[in-house]
């Protein structure tokens, strides 16, 4: 079994690197803190006798050997960015999770057959560089590494030259370590568990996922002399698209999330009618028929208000992965490692998209879920009780063992 | 008669300042740009002879003397800043027209039997710091002036230190220079004028006006795990408002004009179910009893809109002017000096508000319109002819000189 209070304590530690005044943290990917949090994991992977590696996007993997060394790992790991108003479980959990299980390890002088890897990837959350999961989506090749590299922030820094400054641009080539399986702890993100007071969910693999970028062009003209009837208002026809969208995500239940998360709004004055108005898409399903129907849905409904309101629009698909089975002896290691333990357990979809579902493309995956707190994440007040993180962590513990010893 | 070629050249001079790529200019209010064009203003008008005075507002007065200087002043005169995608003419215009009578009356030696002031009021636009004619409103004390003062721009710095910064904050008090007569010459900014092929517009008074500030709350969530039915949309209760306001434009025909011209949303992230947007609402209408119509309307949409989407809602009725008639003698001598000159003209209000609606409440006003391209303005490609400005340049000439002789 693990140590929880030495697990809360590290978490707890971590969350000081940009804690916000309302309990969470802002932690934006390749940010002078995220450095911080990258330097601060890196010094306890290496006290806890770990070896440690960058690679040339900044995943930072840390291995503790096992007998035979030749064999492939045994891989855990989430990661350290945040939401700008994130929580502070929300990967950080998965990435300390996996230290614990490694000082556990050494607490108990056990020696695995395989060696132990610890990952923190980069850019999980995709707030800051778009998409999501890009430091194991470069690993994995589910995304191409050098467009990866070229991402920008909204101030035009890429993600090469921020892995440059903060000194996270490692030497190590992408992708290719030998992995036996990989587990990846988190918390729900969702309000499933927690409804049924269930502290494990046994991942069984992530919903299909899609995001856009959508603009819509109009005409800037005067809000005061310009006639209703004369105006092509890219704002208008925005609130049009985000209802739209919004209205996909009820039309394709159940199950469907359909979320405008961002908007760009130009020139943005007050008595200018709105010529350039930038929005963000994201549409998920576990069902990917049921996904592509929303992606027909979407474009044909901006189609019709572009034509309607008489605005130029461009949709652009910016990333897409269908739903991801993980591997059933993976998922089985973890409903039998909570079975074994007692944990009151049940099979989940995730909802969120996660490393691990980047790493099922190449390696044996599974996840463990644990509750949080009303079921509300990217939000400040993220929150999840000590029981159930010491929980997923033992469930981790014994996941990983099995696997080992198969 | 003044001169039209001059008057062009003074006006290119100046579009230089702030000048963008599709032939418009940036030049916000109490920016480096802004002072910029300010210095040339304050240039040319002592080359033509006149003493120059600044306000606390930073709001600038030329001055040729008259005959009689125990006479009140025929004041005339516009604003320098623009729109962050702003057009030449608008504001620069009836600012160079005011130079450009002086000049010629310099040419012809003539001697106006009151003083003849040329104003440059500061942040007319309303789009760096809100409300709009805030140099006006301070001035003749519709705005009070320390609330002006103290109002910031989306980084915080206010209008007082940014004045302090470019170096005019003048040492005249606001408001009590004696005005006999003021006029404002100005683009149309809307369709009227060139449909009807009529050179001149003679203002008969402008439209009421309110904006607003408008923010819902409801709560950041996972846009990946967190069910539809449980949202709390800040953004999709925005967008419902955003084509609530303009469906009051249509509802409130004909005559009224409702945009939805700024918006920030928070935090601003791809996959975060956004807990907090910021809209601004401008509303217009000649008629007073429609525009409280469409205010009731605006009050009860947007508050039937939070309580079904379980979001907090904060409305901020931020500013207000009713419809402003002008001045009957004003009126007339732009009227009677179109018709001398042998210019078509027409009657018309005001769609854009102006600091000659504010100089209305403190003294006998009036303003003459221009036609501008397919009436857009707050725009680049804002565009008008050098006969059109030349031929307003004219009345504005004889509506003062008329003033001058009453
Ligand atoms: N786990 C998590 O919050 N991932 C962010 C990627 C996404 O699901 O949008
Ligand atoms: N003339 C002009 O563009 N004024 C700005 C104030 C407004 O009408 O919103």
């Amino acid at each position: 079994r693990i140590n929880g209070e030495r697990l809360w304590d590290s978490l707890m530690e971590m969350a000081k690197i940009g804690a916000t005044e309302k309990g969470g943290v802002c932690r934006l990917a390749l940010t002078d803190l995220d450095r911080e949090s990258r330097d601060l994991f890196v010094k306890w992977c290496k006290e806890a006798g770990c070896s440690v590696e960058v690679d040339a996007i900044g995943n930072i993997f840390a291995r503790r050997p096992g007998r035979n060394n030749e064999l492939p790992a045994i891989l855990t790991g989430s990661h350290l960015d945040s939401q700008p108003t994130g929580g502070k479980f929300d990967g950080a959990y998965g990435v300390l999770a996996g230290l614990e299980v490694i000082r556990s390890l050494n607490d108990a002088g056990y020696e695995t057959e395989h060696p132990v890897e610890i990952v923190a990837w980069t850019n999980e959350e995709g707030s800051r560089f778009a998409p999501a999961m890009l430091g194991s989506g470069a690993y994995t090749g589910a995304l191409d590494p050098e467009w990866c590299l070229a991402r920008t922030d909204l101030e035009g820094k890429s993600v090469a030259e921020e892995l440059q400054r903060i000194g996270y641009a490692g030497d190590k080539p992408l992708g290719g370590r030998p992995v036996a399986a990989c587990f990846e702890a988190h918390i729900e993100q969702g309000p499933v568990l927690e409804a049924e007071e269930k502290p494990i969910g046994v991942v069984t693999g992530g919903q299909g996922q899609r995001w856009y970028e959508l603009t819509f062009i109009g005409q800037e003209a005067h809000a005061g002399p310009t006639p209703m009837a004369r105006r092509k208002d890219a704002l208008v026809g925005a609130a049009e698209a985000v209802q739209l969208v919004n209205q996909i995500g009820f039309d394709f239940q159940p199950d469907a999330c359909a979320t405008c998360g961002m908007m760009q709004v130009s020139p943005n004055s007050r008595n200018v009618i709105p010529g350039h108005v930038w929005v963000t898409i994201d549409m998920r399903h576990p069902v990917d028929d049921r996904l592509s129907g929303m992606d027909a849905a979407l474009r044909a409904g901006v189609e019709e208000i572009a034509k309607r309101r008489n605005l130029e629009v461009q949709l652009d698909a910016i990333w897409h992965f269908p739903a991801t089975p993980f591997d059933s002896d993976c998922v089985a290691a973890v409903r039998d490692g909570a079975s074994a333990l007692g944990y009151a357990h049940r099979d989940i979809v995730s909802g969120a998209g996660h490393d691990a579902i980047n790493m099922a493309g190449v390696a044996p995956t599974g996840m463990i879920f644990v509750p949080c707190e009303d079921g509300i994440s990217h939000n400040e007040i993220e929150n999840a009780t000590p029981e159930d993180l010491t929980a997923g962590a033992n469930v981790l513990l014994q996941a990983m063992l099995r696997s080992d010893q198969k």
